[in-house]
């Protein structure tokens, strides 16, 4: 693992990592923001799962989570989110396939089955790599994302109960069985067969029984792929039959951009300190 | 003047326009960011000048600026950094003269004195096309920005007595005819005669008697530009000599890039709605 960038950011320290990824079979960037208080002590780490064409860069950039990160005593660590590199199969001409577009799943079917398991990358290999590496405290996470990460955090904790203290999302994908993007992604990654698809979408857990922690959801009520990507009120009716605690924020005017995202992204990390430094 | 964008952040409006402008002589882009308050009453504004390499897109998306913007109620424009387009006149091959670089000058040398009037388009047609078409109060204005663009903060100020009611500069290129920058395109722009260039120079306008506002600077003490282009020292040193009232800041470990910016945004904004606000 070798460190290619640091920026004093809030009195903290924005890091990146280049490192070769075992359950990826390629090189990978991961960002880390460690808050002042990593200097003494070890701190809770947040992990933040980005959407389609994200690197580890965008949060880091554009959201502005460093500043409360630096307040609640927070680490962020932002991963990529696809393997990716020459050798990695990829499909140029789309956006939401390929390179950029992993989907947290672990794939089953060629050519994305070598090095498409972003799944276990998030949930096993960087946690272990982050709390061996870094002045954090072990097994106190928790886990957030927007769009194609927003799934991904859904169902990174549903799939895993007491891995993570508490989930949020941004304008999840939230039944990507039922949406073009999922489809696309869970078609092409896993096969056909549709029944497998539903163990890598949030909505089809929370039907099938899975247990969760309470979900807490923002979303842009201008979000130009509300109705036909992220399926938000699906999301919403299995948490009312199932009695699941559900916090949905719909805002007025917001879309799905990062300026969305920043507007909010101090609340979720309150809520997160809030299971994580009590 | 064409919008062609639109993003809630913050409760206000983050907007960008597309338009002709007469001192640069080609199309331009800038953005502006409206306070929730402007929905309401006029609101003062403050100008941003990005540095070398920027547009309008790197302080909308990376400072943060927009919590700060919302919370006192001051609009926020950004231009771009130099005029653009197939027609200007460029240096492809440096990132430091030419298209992204146009110091906030006026060009009298060919092939630039066509369209590089950096200077005139952000002290008199930026102002007046804003304050002709948005919410602003007219007049009240301040001024601030990064690198190249503290430069230009402290340039369009000290040379425009009464027209800002406060400047604040990171990082500034505080005495570009004595660094490679500010040579490169001083030279370049205004030809040979180093007597012309100073009348763009913060430090030699402070020499020739020019009358400041206070200022006040923000300095990362790990800039990787601080020695070579940026002289603060000779900016203290003519306060010092002049008597005139220097708020400079040296942050240890704080480099050159947005993070640091974004760190110390939030003190600028507060800094200037002191004036605008009061």
């Amino acid at each position: 693992m070798k460190q290619t960038a640091e920026n004093r950011c809030f009195d903290g320290r924005q890091l990146r990592y280049h490192h070769q990824s075992e359950s990826l079979d390629c090189e990978m960037d991961f960002s880390i923001y460690l808050p002042p208080r990593a200097a003494t002590y070890n701190v809770p780490v947040l992990y933040w799962l980005s959407g389609l064409t994200c690197t580890d860069q965008n949060f880091v950039t554009k959201a502005g989570g460093q500043r409360y990160a630096a307040e609640y005593g927070i680490a962020i660590v932002a991963p990529d989110t696809s393997p990716r590199g020459k050798e990695v199969a990829d499909a140029p001409e789309r956006y939401d396939l390929g390179q950029g577009a992993g989907f947290y799943v672990n794939a089953t079917q060629s050519p994305w089955s070598r090095h498409y398991h972003m799944y276990d990358y998030v949930t096993r290999e960087l946690p272990e790599l982050v709390e061996k590496n870094f002045p954090v405290i072990p097994g106190l996470r928790s886990v957030s994302g927007h769009s194609m990460g927003g799934h991904g955090a859904l169902i990174c904790s549903l799939k895993n109960p007491g891995m993570y203290r508490s989930v949020s999302a941004f304008a999840p994908i939230s039944n990507p069985v039922n949406c073009p993007w999922g489809q696309g992604c869970l078609d092409a990654y896993l096969g056909p067969d549709r029944e497998v698809w539903k163990e890598f979408d949030a909505v089809e857990l929370l039907r099938g029984g899975a247990q969760s922690l309470p979900l807490f959801v923002d979303q842009g009520a201008d979000d130009e792929f509300l109705t036909e990507q992220l399926h938000i009120q699906d999301l919403e009716a299995v948490c009312r039959e199932r009695n699941i605690d559900l916090k949905l924020r719909m805002h007025e005017n917001y879309d799905h951009s990062y300026f969305f995202i920043s507007t909010y992204i101090g609340e979720h990390i309150a809520y997160h300190a809030g299971f994580l430094t009590a």
